[in-house]
């Protein structure tokens, strides 16, 4: 059976060393916040991962999720665990305090995000969808939506859902059809039948808090007459206890390629009582709220697989014995040295050890800049902050997935014939990973919506702010002829990604679809780069620290970093090549041709 | 459910236009092998596939093979099926005509192999298995054996296995422990345990071939002590009737990511009654034999799966209404114009189906200078043909498969979340892929047999010979200016190619581990650069006829060409790149900093 360790050493080189979390504590209401306390909470959850949820990931995916006359079971331990976890506190880390949180940053949300994600992806769905819930009531909800809600939601005896999706309709919402017909007491009546709802029905949480998107009668067509409504399986009584069954009802599981112990559900709204988020109309931009922290937990759900299916791969390559070195004979005493000793073997847990890594820095690096865009004294660096967020969210959720899904698949490799057999779990990592490049706005979709969206918002802001740091940083250490193996092909990446840029907004601008043909590629590019700058720095860090304690630590963080920088960017060359292409050979051929 | 179609249209276009399969009729035994006769017998298979084997791809998966008490049932409707197959003769296709064979050319093999593997790869392995058997027999085997088995395997009422692995030894066959002790009366008892023996025990026949390597006690170490045997399930009598059941047990079945209507057992010798094929001690050659046999059938696995991926997504692409053209509205008269607008939509579906036509053309070209190889009159011919095949070997197993894999996956995407449910059959594709980077030779070992092997043997005559084509047609045809578009990407793929080969020549005689290091890489390179030469060639074919009949068929062939050299043929210069960044950041890393 798999194993999960929670990386707590590289975790916390990052947080502390390439990020520097301590900064923090500067900020209102985190002033506790400082590097030992976050240290303790990650080692805590590193054992509750360890010791209780990762121990049910082949199992929950053995037994998968039951479905009988509407009521779902998680598999066996699943109940059990996610008490445990609620009991502890970690539904409730970074809510706030008004509410039961315990106002933890965001930073720290990642952190176990990542962790839950490794040990149990399909576990890992319950609390994330509250997650989505919580944000989108407390950004959007009324005083007493939040007073009623959020308290449930933090501790998590009630669990939330994200319901957009309808069967005709994925990431086109404005074929939306769900109805929300006002009522005269303030409430509506929801009817309509939503698909892939994770979490719309199970057995872990006393209610459970459904998020819906809907039409009222009279709305404007198309996406701007969505409103979010929120809609309780039982209602709540003024006293905080379950009133009434409210009229939505799970119609059927899906049977999945993988997460099978999460439960996707078919949910079906009948007059189902319900209550707007946000103001009429105004459904995307709460939907929104949701969606952005959903994409950047779904980049977590790749970095967490890769990770531990990285580490299951380490061990099988360090024991299974096969072969002999080409340099010689390792292990004269046994039969055959281990697989490790093999370029092959290397290249492929090296590529997975170089993403991982580059991956984990940036996105506890943009989890640090929710922190600050939320709480810091000064507007501009908040702005600033937030422009940052906005600009890597797609590229964390495409690039982290892709790779993620990748990574899982080098590992199953490194075990050959045996990572093709249940028993090991390493088929599970790739099944359980291969969802996350779909939810949530499939890939192609993060991509659109980078070249679409975010290159040009505020006249193309975000990209002026980002380029500039890189450029500055590959100034300020190319004379450092240590930084040498680092700053070079992080400056040329840099300058193939604004190649790139120019390209798409100078074409783009005169015809979409060179956009739309580029796009994919370019948020490839983009991922590489945005890595890149993450090894350079921690590059960076480990040539400082390299003469203090734990020089082996900063040592191995340097030859990775060369591997990333040697045999991963030469990538940046082939997207640049194949985005400059164009349109025309992806355009040219008939339909009928197809 | 998914369908299949074969597409006959573009194998007669390969097979007669591009490969020429007429100047078959030239060879001994091949007279009547016209290109009617040909296309008759591929319709055939055609039916066969669609009508009765693809249906039972998706319920073969979901029911999965049963183990009870030794004895293996395949999943309902299998044993029809098979019937159906063996009734018709389609595994006696290219079977030797003294056995009972129709004695048509490999290259038939070829076309059947990627059809039943579109249509359902789990049921295609049976006869596969039986084919490799067929091969070792044919080539190895004395005139009595052969007389005894090979009627009833060409015939298909007896099926082959290739027991190689065992529990500690994949790759590595110089671990083999299987004994074969021999007996007064020229037989061996066979002991030990083997596994992932594919088709080991099942219901489809009545007898069960096994070819099984193992060790006689005197034999030297390592891989020259290793011998073929062949060990039925039921032994033979004289009269062709089953005698006595064989000491050979089915100990378990796996249970897999995919195929799972492939029975794939744990096999059991307990003084199995066997007998040498082959000579004492040349097991490896034998077994090559069957291998070489089984890595391009393999190879045909990427090629059908994609295929068949491929056709279901352009039906979901073409139907699903999602979005409007980033050009203008499409359909006004729709809600939303269908996925097939969209860029990159488009960009997913023509990295298939170029990767597909192309891989399709080239595992033709190989199996055409496999019959070639067989019965050319003339010797050097015979040579050069074979040359080929050695060489193209390696890059067909592990080219298309990976690119097979990467295929399925991006077929799933176009679906969507629903890609992702097990109804639409997208993501068994997925599952039934992955086992094809995998077995037969890891594709870590193809890379290796290519860079290790392949690029020296004689001396570097196989590569010597194949370069000079590439460079010969280039020249031929840079003159003309239809031609620009794939005479300029080929040269240069080629020239990085040519780069790359020295680069690993140089390199990889001094320091074996430098071969190591780029081996994936250059496989990779040389599967992009062997198929831009099959491109190149239908470029030309299909600009000679695009003024005759069916213009559209030819000027779409240009266009898919366009895409392959404009959107893949990139990536050689990335491959090229990470090759020359040779193997210092692969091996630095010491093994405890994984």
């Amino acid at each position: 059976m798999p194993v999960y360790n929670a990386p707590l050493e590289d975790i916390l080189f990052i947080l502390n060393d390439v990020v520097g979390i301590a900064d923090l504590s500067k900020l209102k209401g985190y002033e506790d916040v400082t590097p030992d306390l976050v240290q303790s909470i990650l080692e805590e959850c590193a054992k509750l991962c360890t010791n209780e949820i990762a121990p049910l990931n082949l199992s929950g995916d053995q037994e998968g999720c039951h479905f009988e006359n509407g009521i779902v079971r998680t598999p066996k331990g699943f109940k059990e665990a996610y008490k445990l976890f609620i009991d502890a506190g970690w539904q409730a880390l970074s809510g706030d305090k008004n509410y039961g949180g315990q106002g933890m940053p965001k930073s720290m949300d990642f952190t176990v995000s990542e962790m839950l994600c490794g040990a149990n992806l399909s576990f890992s769905m319950y609390p994330m969808l509250t997650h989505g819930a919580y944000e989108a009531l407390i950004n959007h909800g009324t005083d007493e939506l939040k007073k009623t809600y959020l308290p449930k939601l933090i501790e998590g005896s009630w669990s939330g859902t994200m319901c957009l999706t309808e069967p005709h309709c994925g990431t086109d919402l404005k074929l939306l059809r769900t109805k929300a017909v006002p009522q005269n007491d303030g409430s509506y009546k929801i009817t309509g039948t939503k698909i892939f709802i994770s979490a719309g029905e199970h057995d872990l949480t006393d209610n459970i808090i459904h998020l819906v998107i809907a039409r009222t009668p009279d709305a404007p067509e198309g996406i701007k007459g969505i409103s979010l409504f929120i809609v309780p399986k039982f209602m709540p009584k003024a006293d905080g206890t379950l009133g009434p069954r409210n009229g939505v009802y799970c119609g059927s599981i899906e049977h999945k390629m993988g997460i099978k112990a999460s439960s996707t559900c078919v949910m079906n709204f009948d007059e189902a009582q319900g209550y707007l988020v946000g103001n009429l109309n105004e459904g995307m931009k709460c939907m929104f709220t949701m969606m952005n922290a959903a994409r950047l937990g779904v980049g977590m759900q790749g970095l967490g697989l890769a990770e531990v299916a990285y580490q299951n791969a380490v061990i099988y390559a360090k024991e299974r014995l096969q072969g002999r070195s080409l340099s010689g004979v390792k292990c004269p005493e046994k039969p055959a040295d281990p697989l490790i000793v093999h370029p092959d073997i290397r290249k492929m847990l090296l590529t997975i050890k170089s993403f991982v890594e580059g991956a984990r820095a940036l996105a506890y690096d943009v989890a640090y800049h929710i922190d600050i865009s939320m709480l810091h004294d000064d507007p501009k660096t908040r702005e600033e902050a937030d422009d940052y967020v906005s600009l890597m969210t797609p590229v964390i959720k495409a690039f982290l997935t892709d790779y993620g899904f990748e990574s899982t698949n080098l590992a199953l490799q490194v075990f050959g014939g045996h990572g093709y057999i249940v028993e090991h779990g390493m088929e599970q990592f790739v099944r359980d990973a291969r969802i996350s490049q779909i939810y949530e706005g499939a890939n192609g979709i993060q991509a659109l919506d980078l070249v679409g969206r975010k290159l040009s918002q505020h006249s193309g802001r975000l990209m002026r702010q980002f380029f500039p740091v890189i450029d500055q940083f590959v100034r300020d250490h190319k004379e450092n002829p240590g930084m040498a193996d680092f700053t070079q092909p992080l400056a040329d990446g840099l300058s193939k990604l604004q190649q790139a840029t120019m390209y798409v907004a100078q074409k783009g601008m005169v015809d979409k679809e060179e956009a739309g043909a580029a796009a994919s590629d370019y948020c490839r590019l983009f991922g590489y780069v945005a890595l890149a700058h993450m090894w350079a720095k921690m590059a960076k860090v480990s040539l400082e620290k390299m003469n203090g304690e734990n020089p082996d630590f900063y040592r191995n963080k340097l030859s990775t970093a060369r591997f990333y920088m040697s045999r991963m960017m030469p990538n940046c060359g082939a997207l640049l090549t194949s985005i400059q292409a164009g349109k025309k050979s992806i355009m040219e051929l008939s339909e009928a041709a197809f």
